[in-house]
């Protein structure tokens, strides 16, 4: 049989009963926030998804991009930013901030890895049209909240600041300010000789490389003070940023300025983060984000300052898979033994359902024996079996799969508790 | 600024918030039912998708197909059943029933009009591996249910049977049975005296004609005695599913027996359904499916028997849309009148958020009147105002919207009893 196209993958219930579970624990955070869900097409002009290249963007290259029957040039969305910078654009009368959300899947022809695949599931928030520190700061809240509502504790959140480093740069009078921030970019990537011989070509002198580095090892209390002149007022920003988010309840242990991070070459013009979660570092940032105050411009739109971050659903899905308990699909199996106990089955599952009891009859298995084997194999809870002696009396054995007790109830007893209960 | 591709619509929070309440009622009838969610990838190869092709199914011609860069053949899913035939054909040991659900979106290009998209969502089941008239009344039991869960109360829906329809013709002695089903499908979509006069051309002579068209005027209950004869299994089978269906708490008036019904040419094998709702006639069947026991041999795996169905959720909007109460995103807005004050703002929120209360801090508008304003255009119920006073005595003022109270509270018992609730 054919498998599913490279890069792409089933979810079946056991392991999409946990993703679902995820999803709606962030779902829950967003809106705790005020966040509200939008949907967007799946695809996009293709011209639409390529103008975020023109600023560096290299996602553009792995679109799935293809013409419909009419020969127009469609793109699968590779992030949903350009999809909201169209709307936004399109309409300058909403009314901001903007504040919404998403949890949706999005496709990049790229090579796959651990947490990585072609299509891949994102939850994300855009904060579009207020440009204050206290935004920021709910986005890495937000973030934060996020990672512990589904349980995880062990994660850093790094923060950084395009305007600093852009700085730095000036500082040194860094030769080639967009390889110098390749290179940051690439920090992790390459082995530390080869990083430090590449970074050397964009330096005056030794003395100056030096000096960057030591920098760059500093603890950030302590590479402030050594920047205060050149970046008196991008460290007050980031400063407010950082006492925001103690105001928001964010653990210290969580949240760390690292300058040495750059996300990228795209569209972000200020604030940046990235996640890491202690023990799964080779799993790359599990959620990441930051300040693309110009991006709604390049789509045609007014200036609109603009926040937003997006959490990778299989990476999470990494971490916490395990932790997750099973819960069986359904609380009660009815089982019906034989063909003419069906039609008080259908009449007892119809009640349970009604009072919100989730249940199921078994109508495949001819003997008894399989049928409570099956009933083991789901995991549930209950079964509630309907034979000669139950349907003779009008009665139903309830078992509990734990203990074994088993109780015979009437079964026109149940119905009318429940129909006196529901008037 | 460029529009969403031709054929598919953003979808903004006002409107989300309804399909996303439609959406969890559907979901939660089917999960009542022990159907379990699956997710597969919104691409398949193109071979998988185009195998329904070689049993009729005209939607193949409308797929969004394209190349990846290794030339491999893909298409975006235009239904489920494919994904889930694949799936469960690789897969022989699964246990059976397999009941799963989706909630998921779909592509054709196709012809847009109202209700009908090229990108379409579609909340489906599929209960595979038994064949049982329970389970048939099941899948129209779900479909019931899940319609008056989200308030559409009058609807039908209306089932068939291929196998009465077959033996229909093999009575009539009909020239071209494909051309017959055709004309069959074709009948509400054509003008009465044009069908009536290619349908001659199928029959013998007048006199069949005539006394086929009386037959298929004929309600249920007098066209079954016609037809004890020729298809006497069949109908015990329908009946049973129709007695099933009582027994499950089917409304009498929303279901009918129609066998002037075949629903396309594609792969279903027995039993099938459509649902039409009163006054929205012209949106077509907004629930249907039916039989499919062919499909996962079709697909490389062994005889194995299925049904299922889906509900169209763009159409299940288009009537349900303005029943659906509005609900503001928040509970509670907070206004701190000043910078100075922020740094509470963001307190009271943190704390509010952990007790589960939605809400959002306005830091956009300087003076009192427009973030007023805002409030009311949110439709926020209360919102929390922090100015000089309050910020002096460490109060915050309680504005409930609707009636105009207000009332100060000190914010530190606030803080203070939400600690202590929590401990």
């Amino acid at each position: 049989m054919l498998p599913p196209p490279k890069g792409t993958r089933d979810y079946l219930p056991a392991e999409m009963k946990k993703r679902r579970w995820v999803m709606e624990k962030i779902r829950e955070v967003f809106e705790r926030y005020g966040y509200s869900e939008i949907c967007t097409p799946a695809f996009e002009s293709l011209e639409l998804l390529e103008k975020k290249g023109g600023i560096g963007d290299e996602n553009i290259k792995d679109i799935y991009r293809f013409q419909d029957k009419s020969k127009r040039w469609l793109g699968l969305r590779f992030e949903m930013t350009a999809s909201v910078a169209r709307i936004v654009s399109g309409k300058p009368n909403l009314t901001k901030p903007v504040k919404w959300y998403y949890i949706t899947n999005l496709w990049r022809y790229e090579a796959t890895k651990k947490g990585r695949q072609r299509e891949f599931w994102q939850a994300g928030i855009e904060n579009i049209g207020t440009k204050d520190e206290l935004i920021d700061a709910e986005i890495l809240a937000v973030t934060h909240d996020s990672l512990k509502a589904v349980g995880i504790e062990n994660f850093v959140i790094k923060i950084s600041s395009r305007q600093i480093i852009s700085k730095i740069a000036d500082k040194y009078c860094i030769k080639n300010k967009n390889d110098f921030f390749k290179l940051i970019d690439k920090r992790e990537k390459m082995p530390e000789a080869e990083w430090k011989s590449e970074l050397a070509g964009q330096f005056k002198n030794k003395s100056d490389l030096e000096s960057f580095l030591n920098l760059a090892a500093l603890p950030w209390p302590e590479a402030k003070k050594e920047l205060s002149t050149v970046a008196k007022d991008d460290i007050g920003y980031l400063e407010k940023i950082l006492n925001y988010c103690k105001s928001f309840g964010i653990d210290k242990r969580n949240l760390k300025v690292d300058l040495m991070m750059i996300r990228g070459l795209d569209y972000y013009t200020d604030f940046i983060f990235e996640t890491e979660v202690e023990g799964f570092k080779e799993l790359g940032s599990v959620a990441g984000g930051g300040r693309y105050d110009k991006l709604i411009e390049l789509f045609g739109g007014q200036p609109t300052p603009a926040t937003g971050m997006g959490i990778g659903i299989e990476r999470v899905m990494e971490i916490v898979m395990g932790e997750i308990k099973e819960k069986p699909a359904i609380d009660v199996l009815i089982l019906p033994v034989g063909e003419e106990f069906k039609k008080y089955a259908v009449e007892l599952a119809a009640r349970l359902r009604k009072e919100g009891i989730y249940c199921d009859i078994e109508v495949m298995r001819d003997k008894f024996k399989k049928k409570m084997a099956y009933a083991s194999e789901l995991g549930v809870g209950l079964v509630a079996i309907i034979g000669k002696e139950e349907a003779e009396k009008g009665q139903v054995t309830l078992k509990d799969m734990e203990t074994g007790d088993q109780k015979k109830f009437n079964i026109e007893e149940i119905l009318r508790n429940n129909k006196s209960a529901e008037s």
